[in-house]
């Protein structure tokens, strides 16, 4: 104890802190914080943090609950289940986060929510491989052009594609997982196409034997997701595309519980006969449903520059 | 998949949800919670976590952090390692929820934080009995009354006192912790007085090992409190009161790093001999050092009264 710790020098001692001072003191203790974004970002949290209790009147016994379930969320949480993630999505953070950070002009194909089930550990494929195992599944073979705002092709793009099983369960939720399915990496070729063959989506819940299905319970809502399928699309020069594809009628196309569903990115599924010459091209029977899509890709460059008018116009 | 899920009746189709709609939207879907206290705590934690996100302008990577960082501070959480309610103590969340829930009118002993050390297994001892075993501690001796807001002495008021060891641990810091130490539950007499022996506090750095000193760290703030005993009152028909008393001129008085210290709590330490008859009456040395304080607590229906005129002046 050979250091002498008096209130921080220029700082206001920190004492007799009350309901409506304690905000500018944390504030003042706070702002010894050397990194200016980060001491922006608690001071702001703070400020919402003590300003909801305050309007809540919130009492020692919601706050030791809210506290609890916490620690709930984070006791359940693994390397595969990211219940704070599921947290974020059921309360709309997560697509609002994703919309503030990479917004999209007119053309540009929407992003939405990453969800917790991504992995980093899927196979790569040759164009045409298969993505799901599932032997129960309907089969689907997949047809995607990716391209700039330009209408240029986009050739050597990595594309992370992720679905569940038939029984809307993805790989990772199962015990006894060892090699991934389900999911796959694809490279996009010189005219910028991806070709896969995976399973028609169904529609699930979201894992809601923990907390966040207990809060969805005690908010009465139901925890299902319509059918899709997740694609994050990677390359140098880009920013980084995480959207998903929905089925056009899926019974929960208007109650998605994590609040992905984007018009544009609803799809209506063809055959492969459809396409004429695609089954032979393919070796696929033409009665494979077809999933067919145009993926517009932003540059960096685009989004910096999106990103830069938002904040201008929100510093107004 | 039996059972049709249009958007719930009533409400908006959730799809197409962006920056500017996506609140509205959330708070349209939780309207269908059933218990209006919750449904209201929902609507503004809605509203301060996305004008938080959107204020900032808060990005994945950030977001990321954020989550990743919650999960840890639940990971390292045990029954007796409580990382959130540290977190919450040291954002100063902890002292404005015990200002709100419990409020004081002049006269009565004023709260502070419960902080995470709290346990229910103390042992309970008689009037006059040793809190501490640390042979290493400076005795101390500690004469309290207890009295409403009359001036009327308060008998049988259940106790909690609550101190480190002379090194700075509470004993649930201790791995092979087997029994309580440091801590005991007290009954007041017919007079409203409680007795017992302890040990002079001394300052100690919150557990800094984990979540909550990184982000101690990384805001430059430093992790010691000053030198304190905490006391829990209990008795039924009066407001359950949770305060400390610190020790005047500890070199953390004015720079608690969990917002704790309050004027009145302040208590100067005398000795025993200070007292005539008080060594002979207790068998102790007059050398010991003395806590003296008068406890006075207020009644439920004051307590009360006291947040019914807070939330009506707030609703102005």
């Amino acid at each position: 104890m050979s250091r002498k710790y008096d209130a921080p020098a220029g700082l206001p001692p920190l004492k007799d802190l009350t309901i409506d001072n304690i905000t500018a003191n944390v504030h003042a203790i706070n702002s010894q914080c050397r990194d200016p974004r980060t001491k922006y970002l608690f001071e702001r949290l703070i400020v919402h943090l003590h300003d909801f209790a305050r309007e809540t009147h919130l009492n020692t016994s919601e706050w030791e609950t809210a506290l609890g379930y916490l620690v709930d969320v984070g006791k359940i949480s693994t390397d595969v289940r990211h219940e704070f993630i599921l947290l974020s999505d059921v309360l709309g953070l997560s697509l609002l986060v994703d919309s503030i950070d990479h917004p999209k002009p007119p053309g540009a194909t929407e992003g939405t929510i990453l969800g917790p089930f991504h992995t980093e550990d899927a196979n790569t494929i040759e164009p045409g491989g298969l993505i799901s195992h599932d032997p129960h599944g309907e089969a689907l073979f997949a047809v995607c052009s990716i391209k700039d705002t330009q209408g240029r092709p986009i050739p050597a793009v990595s594309v992370d594609v992720w679905e569940t099983d038939s029984k809307g369960f993805y790989d990772v939720q199962y015990a006894g997982r060892e090699t991934a399915d389900g999911r796959a990496v694809l490279t996009s070729d010189w005219d910028g196409m991806i070709y896969f063959k995976g399973i028609v989506p169904v529609p699930y819940p979201i894992p809601h034997d923990g907390p966040v299905g207990k809060l969805l319970s005690v908010l009465n809502r139901h925890p299902y997701r319509p059918s899709h399928i997740h694609f994050m699309f990677k390359k140098e020069g880009f920013d980084r595309l995480i959207t998903a594809l929905y089925l056009r009628g899926d019974p929960f196309e208007s109650s998605d519980a994590v609040f992905g569903v984007k018009e544009s990115l609803i799809i209506d599924l063809k055959r492969v006969g459809d396409v004429p010459g695609l089954a032979e091209r393919h070796s696929i029977s033409s009665d494979t449903r077809l999933l067919q899509y145009d993926f517009v890709l932003i540059t960096e460059e685009e989004t910096r520059a999106l990103r830069n008018k938002a904040q201008t116009e929100a510093a107004r």
